[in-house]
């Protein structure tokens, strides 16, 4: 197994002259005094710590209902290391015969592939009436084919309603609609921004509920500076702040942050809403704005759906890919793309985000010369197959 | 197996009302009288057709040396659809323990691989100090490497002298250094677009050889059109005509002559120059100016090259990627980029060329929201390292 954490702290003490310490939490910050309270958790002692510049970078932590039976033996989230080490344990201990998994998100599609590779049957439940809701409905529905055809149990339109317990251990999911045995239950219910310690000390929140940052990550707070999932993000094609909690967001802006706190100078123009994952034998990719967004943003918008395959057709191992993509009909520029295919689909996405961040319409995108050789590639990209729809030249 | 012909000349005419006829060539074109002369290569027969528009679709045709022998049984090319059933039917008839692959391009690199898993010994010879001269030397010895590898024999900076024959049947090849068994031999030194039809028409031809036109796909004389292998293409980053051979272009290019052709309006803008290529277990791609190319335009660059992992470094399948881009030193563009490495690697060109359509600058792409999940990508993407790297930000 290869190891999840890329440096110690044992390596930024010694390689880079950074005092890195675990197991210690800030309990409060006082901006005018320039001090933070640290709490080692080691020894329960408590002091304070002064400082010249600040870098809040508390990332976000799972949303739980507050339901009797949530913190009972059997119940997991999947946000730390710790919590998936946990998980891991149980499993290898004493493997579950049923998992029900709470919410149909990318956790949730992550760990139902990963139980069934593991023999156990896995139900999931998702109150909406689609798994992965940052996909239009059209698209989800064939990830929802994909995690029946492998045998998960799913259930839409289902909303939690508590938890049978025995002897403080989880037996059951108790649904509006049904009871599910379950020995053991992940929540993947989304997450929040972990902004309790900066709302406390007076740093600004913005309407997303992250901390408010420029496109430094300067706080409304001179001197203090905000980075990863705790932090808004600005959205280039909805021109509004977002609370996206993703990894790659989160290293961008650590990055930023660093440099300028540093003495250099860099800037986050923003993010345009990319993820990816992969479900079985799917790989599914979004970005921009999704239909519900785009509705929500006032932006009107039209959409392309087309279906195609991932190679040539008659070279070995062509598979399906579905790919959508919403445009503005006036102004013609790409709004989003949505993919879903078999392997070598997932990754075509970042053409459609290298066309937002460049403000690209569905026009310009049409003769793209992208890269074409049978074993990876149509002659016209499936990309450039749903541009062309768009404008109406097929 | 799955045919490669995608529409036959019945679909055509009973389909489209388009009569495509195949076994005629088009001997001269008078543009005066607004005729062509056909001949029925099946009857020998030849009439004049009449025009009111001409599209001139040629295509190109393998670069051949004018040496004896270069017509003798077992000499082939590949280039039309006979051509290759023409090889297939050799090897399949009487299988050839030595062939020698005159030229280490596209062709001769996807004949070795080809060649190799049916079985057969493979010489690849290349009068150039490197493989696929469309990248640049340093990438390139990847590529002799993976060749190498995988038990082709490869001998550079050695040139085609001529054949040894027996009863018009090729032996050996003989070299300026050696002279190799053969009992096949394909010739892969590129090709030159057919444009004697043209030219003795008195449509004008292009610097490079191909026949001029415009983003309408029109030529210089009115009613007249060009599209495909025969036609030059408008180079975006390098502001040039250039002659791309490739069918992606083809592709494009056919389809706005033929939506000008019959009414509508469409532009091609023109090119970036990418093409892929599998070798064995290597994916090779390239965008834009290679270094060759920029010092050819007069374009200043620096590079930036790096290596990184195809996917999360923990995670299965994980192979080594190769990417080097090229900017500008003081506009800060991209000018192009090279990709060699494992599979997942050769698609991410596409982000290059996106962004070289779009102009952009390599601070502009450091902050690229490209698609992260640990099946598909670290979650710093390859092409972004190597933006950080080209932007002094390691």
């Amino acid at each position: 197994l290869k190891p999840l954490i890329i440096r110690s702290p044992e390596t930024f003490r010694e390689k880079q002259n950074i005092d890195a310490r675990v197991r210690h939490r800030i309990t409060a910050i006082d901006l005018k005094k320039q001090t933070v309270r640290d709490e080692d958790l080691e020894t329960g002692k408590s002091f304070e710590e002064a400082f010249d510049l600040l870098l809040i970078a508390t990332g976000a932590s799972p949303v739980l209902p507050k339901i009797p039976g949530i913190n009972a033996q059997g119940v997991y989230t999947l946000s730390t290391l710790q919590s998936g080490i946990a998980i891991r344990a149980a499993v290898d201990q004493k493997p579950p015969r049923r998992v029900v998994l709470v919410g149909g998100g990318y956790i949730g599609l992550e760990m139902a592939e990963n139980f069934v590779y593991r023999g156990i049957q896995v139900t999931v439940i998702e109150s909406a009436s689609q798994v992965m809701n940052t996909i239009d409905a059209d698209m989800a529905v064939l990830l929802a084919d994909e995690l029946r055809k492998n045998g998960v149990e799913l259930f839409l339109d289902e909303s939690l309603q508590g938890f049978d317990l025995q002897e403080e251990e989880v037996r059951a999911v108790v649904t509006d609609r049904r009871t599910l045995p379950a020995d053991l239950v992940v929540m993947g219910l989304g997450v929040r921004p972990n902004t309790i310690l900066a709302q406390e000390a007076g740093i600004p929140i913005g309407v997303t509920g992250g901390i408010k940052v420029n496109e430094k990550m300067q706080t409304e707070i001179s001197g203090v500076w905000s980075a990863g999932n705790c932090t808004e993000s600005f959205h280039l094609v909805s021109r509004r702040p977002v609370a996206f909690a993703l990894g790659t967001i989160a290293n961008k802006q650590g990055r930023i942050a660093g440099i300028n706190m540093a003495g250099g100078s860099a800037s986050f123009p923003g993010i345009v809403g990319t993820a990816m994952v992969k479900v079985f034998g799917l790989e599914v990719a979004r970005t921009g704005l999704q239909e519900r967004e785009a509705r929500q943003a006032g932006i009107s918008f039209a959409g392309s759906k087309i279906e195609a395959r991932t190679r040539a057709g008659y070279y070995p191992g062509a598979g399906i890919i579905h790919v959508k993509i919403l445009f503005e009909p006036k102004s013609r520029r790409l709004l989003g793309g949505q993919i879903v295919g078999r392997e070598g689909s997932g990754k075509r996405i970042d053409v459609l985000a290298t066309a937002l961040h460049a403000g690209m319409t569905v026009e310009e995108m049409i003769n793209l010369d992208l890269g074409y050789s049978p074993p990876f590639s149509p002659a016209w990209d499936p990309i450039l197959i749903a541009c062309r729809q768009a404008a109406g030249q097929v």
